[in-house]
């Protein structure tokens, strides 16, 4: 061992004990004949002190050395002169009695410091020395201690972790799958999984009861701004329970994960319907760490002679609290805001609530104060309060709008505090959604989702009303989980192919195996799975869940550190019996 | 939940409780007017009972179900008439008082049961349901156990488990990568990691210290008889230590995993040199468990017209204890055994010492019986004990058969008991080894691996001599890990490319990332990595990795239960810009 203590545990209390440390030249102050050198490892940082008095010539030598060096060094523990109360070990430094360089270190091309002068491709190009500094290496340690605890919580409620393969067959439906090419079995192709969902179905049928996995997931999409093409689950499924036995279990996961990594006690998850999140939030994942529900307002304002209303397929408003202040030129900029292409609303109406009581608005001219009053009933407004109103011809799309800028105010008045956690199970999802792009209904969950026992009637009749066992968990705005209770019934199964589109060839085709296995008693049985990357990004107080990844790809699927994907040897083509075409220009 | 206990909780002190349980029929006896059911889950099997008696028409539903029938059942405990002291829940039994049908099964295409009727194809085909046969579920229950203990360990000692990724790029150096075609970078490829070997390297680069992680790994080789494509690794990696650090940290976590796992307390471990394993059990993994090391015969046989002995560049041979009753018949299938292919050797010479220490021999016309007496001396053998001996001329190729007669005389002497356990450090392996079919010299670890530090000097003049600070874990003859001391100095890195043939460029554009970022403070450090899928077989006492792996492929790669891998869409072809060349028959 190349050290007695790492930089992060020496106290006052070990004053005159002689240590050996090892670690990375944070910094260096020169001052007369004394060099003082911050040396950092994992644990912390410890100061050193070279003194002309005690060894002159230890102290040029130590003089010489740059940052990111890597030092052995062995002396006494010494109280400092002048503490530094803002680390743990600030209150000592080192006398050094002896000096090794264990390597050199060029400058690095950018400062290990918390606020570095980095750039984003330049950090990444070097991750290895980005990881070194310590509010980026903390996440990986935060990353460490979740699968730690969830690991434990798991096991003792009797789950199994089992391995499933990474290697296995392509399924066509759903996102595409990056495909691995078989040498041994040449024209043929692995797929790595999406989501190792179909097998951990068959382990129910294998009766483990309760299985669970911490996996990584492949998806070859085009990467918006936060995916990843490589991301990490924790998969989960159970026999023999329902909706509520999942949720009762997963809820309490997410309580021991607060309380043991955040000290966090969170109280019972509140549930909210699909139907009322987009009522309500027009979002499947509202952030409800804030009110500003919206208001539905066709009764209110419509056939007053303002056109924009009148031919509106939906009108809805928030109203939120104290913002009467806001200026014309704050106004302007969430119209503008609500315009940017990425939203899309026409246009945005205001309503100010004055100090009297009184509404003033911006489209005054069509609307009485008596109808403002009534607008303000509507929205429970109060003086000081400013209500925002958004209309259009499509009411899911004017709700998708309202709730960017729902969150938008959110952010403006402070109400998306990072260290306050406000979680929810949205239940009740629809079992289908129409696909303009396909033509059909497609599974909004996937194929083998359960339908609520009172709807299965409907599966016949008016199949787009029926809903599913799904849930999913929501923190602070953030789908971090869900999941579903599966069909078992292989008939149920058969049916639900037929509603997707599925011929039986199809679908012996592409789940031939899983609905083969579905004949040998299949319990009943569901489960869920997290996204460990987005839990772990909202413990951490992320903005990108890159920063918890530890090599992280770009937004064009590239590791630029390794300088991954490239172009293999021919011979490796041959082996593998394939060829690229040219690119067409 | 569709249960109030699982099928292996329930015993006497609970007669007279109400419960429901739920689980698949293991069997069903009829008796009169009473049927029996055995019930099975991942816990147990509990006996429910019908009678006419109580419920006539329950009775007979219940001698309909079949075997693998999903049931659920509530019902009385009661204490069973005829006990079976051979299960946990052998005293009761269920009076039930209703029954459902949970799911039909077809009947299963082998029985489940330890002894099965189903051959390997058919139960990898239904490998869910192979997987509800005890004896193999408890495997994967053992693999979940270890992997919990693995990590509980670890995090006690400060290792954090980082993911690194799964889509990195080739390394032609070492074995075949599985390659993954980039859609968004056409023509270009990433590739399956064989061992994440450079990002550890790289994260003990970035400080992390301690770094572990049980991790899939890739390698597309012709499959052995017992090597899987998709593997998995107990990886690990410190910084600032030293051989003998590692070996006492990971010789813990093995005592560890012993004590908690299979409730063994193991001392400590014998370290061997890679030169005595060699010319004592003629393999770098030596069992063990007995003894019969090789005693080498050149100076006692040679010289005495037995032409065979006196070309031989080695002779070598064992001393089985008692074994001097051995029939001609099975002295003859022993010389079969080392003549055949796989093994090579040209024949087999035997030494018998009967009761009265005379020494009888298969070779007695070149030898009298004082040499003989000389021979029985050098073997330390005594009445009843039976001289094997191999000989050729090549002393490495001989000792590598000798090797192999070892363990079978082992294995028919009833040495290699599964439940004993003999576990030991082999060290001081050599830097290279030759290549024939490259010509030159190849790592024998990897190019990362540091050389002794008192070796360094014969790198110029006799790189062939020089060890490495590698080492390997060696458990009933079996490489359960194996690792190294990194190099940490760019200018040896650079010398160590040099001497295995890589020219500056090469290595550059394979190894460029991990020398640049060495150029940025690498610390010293070292790792090892064990195979998990072996230590799981081991501790269970099995004779194949497979048993041990969820989803096992096939000895071509396939997943026969997945039909995996298949052809690709065309249109998944051309989204990857790739053809599949016509196969030349």
């Amino acid at each position: 061992m190349y050290r007695t203590n790492t930089c992060g545990e020496l106290r006052i209390t070990d004053a005159g004990k002689t240590v050996t440390l090892a670690g990375w030249v944070q910094r260096t102050r020169k001052m007369g004949g004394m060099t003082f050198i911050d040396l950092r490892d994992r644990y912390g940082i410890t100061q050193l002190v070279f003194t002309d008095e005690a060894d002159a010539e230890l102290q040029s030598e130590a003089a010489k050395v740059g940052r990111e060096f890597v030092l052995q060094v062995t002396g006494k523990v010494a109280e400092r002169a002048s503490k530094n109360k803002n680390i743990p070990t600030g209150e000592v430094e080192i006398i050094v009695e002896r000096l090794t360089v264990l390597n050199q270190s060029q400058t690095p091309p950018f400062t290990i410091e918390e606020n570095t002068d980095g750039g984003d491709d330049l950090r990444m190009k070097y991750r290895y020395l980005d990881l070194r500094r310590e509010c980026v290496r903390k996440n990986l340690e935060l990353r460490h201690q979740m699968t730690m605890e969830v690991r434990r919580y798991l096991d003792s409620k009797g789950f199994l972790e089992v391995e499933t393969p990474m290697l296995i067959g392509s399924t066509p439906e759903g996102a595409r799958d990056f495909v691995v090419p078989s040498r041994m079995n040449p024209g043929q192709f692995y797929a790595l999984p999406q989501s190792p969902q179909t097998l951990k179905q068959l382990l129910m049928v294998s009766g483990f009861d309760r299985y669970f996995q911490i996996v990584k997931c492949f998806r070859d999409e085009d990467l918006r701004a936060d995916r990843q093409p490589e991301f990490t689950q924790i998969d989960c499924e159970m026999s023999f329970v329902e909706q509520e036995d999942i949720i009762q279990l997963f809820e309490g996961m997410a309580k021991h994960l607060f309380k043991t990594l955040r000290n966090v006690e969170l109280s019972d998850f509140p549930r909210m319907t699909w139907h009322d999140a987009m009522k309500y939030y027009g979002s499947d994942k509202p952030d409800t760490r804030f009110g500003m529900r919206f208001v539905e307002l066709m009764d209110v304002l419509k056939g007053y002679g303002f056109g924009v209303f009148d031919n509106a397929a939906y009108i809805g408003g928030i109203c939120t609290k104290g913002a009467a202040t806001y200026t014309r030129k704050q106004l302007d900029q969430l119209t503008d805001f609500v315009k940017r292409p990425q939203i899309g609303a026409k246009g945005m109406v205001y309503a100010r609530v004055e100090a009297d009581g009184s509404v003033k608005s911006s489209v005054d001219k069509f609307y009485t104060q008596e109808v403002l009053q009534q607008l303000k009933a509507a929205m429970q407004a109060e003086a000081g309060d400013l209500i925002l109103i958004l209309s259009g011809d499509d009411a899911n799309k004017t709700r998708k709008q309202l709730c960017e800028l729902r969150l938008e105010m959110g952010s403006q008045l402070g109400l998306r505090d990072k260290n306050q956690f406000s979680c929810l199970w949205v239940i009740d999802f629809p079992m289908f959604e129409w696909s303009e792009e396909e033509g059909r209904l497609m599974a909004m969950h996937h194929p083998f989702t359960h339908p609520k026992a009172e709807d299965i009637p409907l599966l016949d009749s008016d199949p787009a009303a029926v809903r599913a066992d799904a849930y999913d968990m929501v923190i602070n705005g953030v789908e971090v989980g869900g999941g579903s209770i599966r069909i078992h019934d292989p008939k149920l199964q058969a049916k639900m192919f037929e509603i997707l589109g599925f011929t039986p060839e199809k679908a012996e085709e592409q789940f031939g195996f899983l609905m083969n296995a579905f004949k040998f008693g299949a319990p009943p049985h569901g489960g869920l799975a997290y996204g460990l990357d987005r839990w772990v990004s909202l413990f951490a107080g992320l903005d990108s869940i890159r920063d918890c990844i530890a090599f992280p790809k770009n937004n064009s699927g590239r590791d630029v550190m390794l300088d991954a994907p490239a172009p293999l040897d021919q011979k490796q083509l041959d082996e593998l019996m394939l060829s690229v075409n040219p690119t067409e220009k």
